[in-house]
């Protein structure tokens, strides 16, 4: 599975855990609607800014974010 | 700082304490040895693929060098 999939896969549960739509995270981390829908489809390969930008609504930290990655990675 | 300014500084600092040139971490990250200087500058916005990437040779976690990130962000 490539790190972009993994990533949308991250994003879609964390976003679904917080009850957020991805028009509300859309919203809230000041990024299109459909770039989220992209990067929830592994379509993207987002940049450390990008995920800084979507960690302060979903709560948590980029650290952590990456946490989760890893453990489907390694 | 800027986050990508924050990042070329972190990567120099763990890149100079593995006593590693831009050069040989280019090699083994499989990057741009320009490119690394770019981003060393925070001249670029670094995917979390080039992230991965770069952690390999530097030896340390994904989350590990966000980590380094958000002690200057936050």
């Amino acid at each position: 599975m490539s790190i972009e999939v993994i990533f949308g896969k991250v994003l879609r549960n964390i976003r679904e855990d917080k009850k957020l739509s991805q028009e509300q995270l859309a919203h809230l981390s000041e990024l299109d609607r459909t770039y989220i829908s992209l990067l929830e489809r592994g379509k993207r390969r987002p940049t450390i800014n990008t995920l800084i930008a979507l960690c302060k609504p979903l709560g948590l930290k980029p650290s952590e974010f990456l946490g989760e990655i890893e453990k489907e990675l390694y």
